[in-house]
């Protein structure tokens, strides 16, 4: 048996969770029967994904249960096995949730090559972010060389690799972030054309500079926000733009929803420009992780691709560490250390 | 020189026209000079397109001057011509717009072949709302055999014909029209499985009705209308589903505005079904129009696509038919007869 921490879903949260939605829980795991293995986690992804599944409404995935475990992400060594694939001393990553050791047998896991890159970045730019932007940028928007590429969140997780992807392609690139050092990391180390401040601005003001930064229009969005900037974005749409729609953190603890635009303004700018609007959940797109990681894997390996991570201390930072992110207090991925990393 | 009688934009409206934003016109039309013809106007079509061309707001066309003739889609008769490819005696259909009489150099400007049906279908089911009709269907929302295709305004002139190629292609096929006889000649007539009459249901009503005749889900959706019936299909679409949107006439003349559904909630179903909403203009798409015509010109020949005509008597009729046409009062395609039809 093995002493376990975990952290639990208390409670449902009514708008914006609050650290009392969560509880901090400890239990003892078994030892691995026959094709089983026991993960020591390492390294825990928190994303934005997560407030969804702390609500009970019908969405793509199930709820997490009150008192389960909550779902999430995670890289962690293989310290006891029954399952010859996954030998004691590998690296693995697989969606173990908000806990200390997880008990497996292997379904939905997958090997880390702790040679490519930190193992962290199996859970940011190399991991299910990583594939999020690789998949919307290329498959979904399909962005030619040439075309303006508006990306939210742009120093976040899944927007700070669009946004240099679509850069290599030879996009004109437009940033949208939340406060003055992002945008400042956004141009200067990520290496994008603008990035613009939501917070500095209304819909208006947001519209206005990015008429600024894109005197051409914006031909593809990549959109992880809504909110202003959706709104304002739309107003700068080109004919035949494109929309990729992967996340909507401006709405999900149902905050704005009162204040957002009504739908047939948005519906008139996709009718008369002829947009395309494309929801895109990547669970649907993991046969194309090896590609993803052929392609991507080098550019972070030759630092190509730059990537940056906020690291949480131990699993009881866990709740308050997902809470600021919620709110944009997060700079680039968000992680939580759950124990000392061997790489 | 040829007297001429038409219908010009006497005022912009604010919300709905009324018969004073029209205004009857009478001119002297010279003749033809090199290159020119004279069209004698017999069918003038009504299209709620037109709505939005009486206001100055930006859209994907110019709006119409105030004083200018009101533009339209109409077949005539050439009787006067200094152009080889327009002799007298052709039946020819342009944008002449509102008029008994229009001098043409041709641009824009098709022959009709009187043998292929009758001439009025030319700016009907054989013409601009037949196309829009094929394109939505085959190029945009890539109907497929087996799936289940939500079309509104059902009995209108675009709606009418995406539901029978629908149906003649294997789709199961659910209409959405305004009133208890038009959801009759749907089914009865046009064969759909289904037709909810709008008018009968608030938006949680129109949904329970959607999901009682398409219980498996809605795979496509051919979006005229947008207001409630937009609201209650997006509840019933299966993931993966599209939306072809090629109007929205329930908020053209900005009523229901207020009461639309949020963004956000919209947003969301695009997001967890992973929606693909796709605006179109058909004059995007006129390269399509000889495999159009290619196709479906026979099955109206044979009897196989039905179609139905509310026609108003002379041009001064045009705005009321017009106005009535705004609101649902046209069953299947509008027409004005403006001249005699020798055909």
């Amino acid at each position: 048996m093995t002493p376990t921490t975990a952290i639990t879903l208390a409670s449902r949260p009514k708008g914006q969770p609050t650290a009392d939605n969560f509880r901090l829980t400890t239990f003892e795991t078994a030892q691995p029967g026959p094709g089983q293995f026991l993960v020591r986690v390492i390294w825990l992804s928190l994303d934005p994904y997560m407030r969804g599944r702390m609500d009970d409404a019908k969405s793509y995935a199930a709820p997490v249960e009150i008192g389960g475990i909550m779902e999430g992400g995670a890289v962690g060594e293989v310290i006891a096995s029954q399952n010859d694939d996954f030998p004691v001393g590998a690296i693995v990553t697989g969606q173990f949730g908000w806990t200390t050791h997880a008990l497996t047998d292997g379904e939905g896991v997958r090997r880390v090559n702790p040679d490519l890159a930190p193992i962290s970045t199996a859970l940011g730019v190399l991991g299910m972010p990583g594939i999020t932007a690789w998949v919307g940028l290329n498959d979904i928007l399909a962005a030619q060389p040439g075309e303006t590429v508006v990306v939210s969140a742009a120093t976040g997780a899944v927007g700070s690799l669009a946004a240099q992807l679509a850069k290599a392609k030879g996009c004109r690139v437009i940033g949208v972030a939340g406060g003055p050092d992002k945008c400042a990391f956004a141009v200067e180390q990520l290496g994008l054309d603008a990035c613009l401040d939501h917070r500095a601005h209304d819909v208006a003001g947001l519209a206005g500079a990015i008429k600024d930064a894109a005197p051409d229009g914006v031909d593809c969005y990549f959109e992880n926000v809504g909110g202003k900037t959706l709104e304002a974005v739309l107003t700068r749409m080109n004919t035949h733009g494109r929309i990729a729609l992967c996340g909507m953190i401006a709405w999900y603890s149902g905050q704005g929803i009162a204040d957002a635009a009504p739908l047939p303004l948005v519906w008139r700018h996709v009718l008369t420009r002829r947009l395309k609007v494309q929801g895109f959940i990547i669970f649907d797109h993991f046969d194309r992780f090896p590609a993803f990681l052929t392609d991507v894997a080098p550019m972070v390996a030759d630092g190509r691709v730059r990537y940056r991570e906020t690291v949480a201390d131990g699993i009881t930072a866990a709740p308050e560490a997902f809470l600021d992110l919620l709110k944009g207090g997060n700079f680039g991925k968000q992680l939580v250390r759950i124990g000392a990393d061997p790489s």
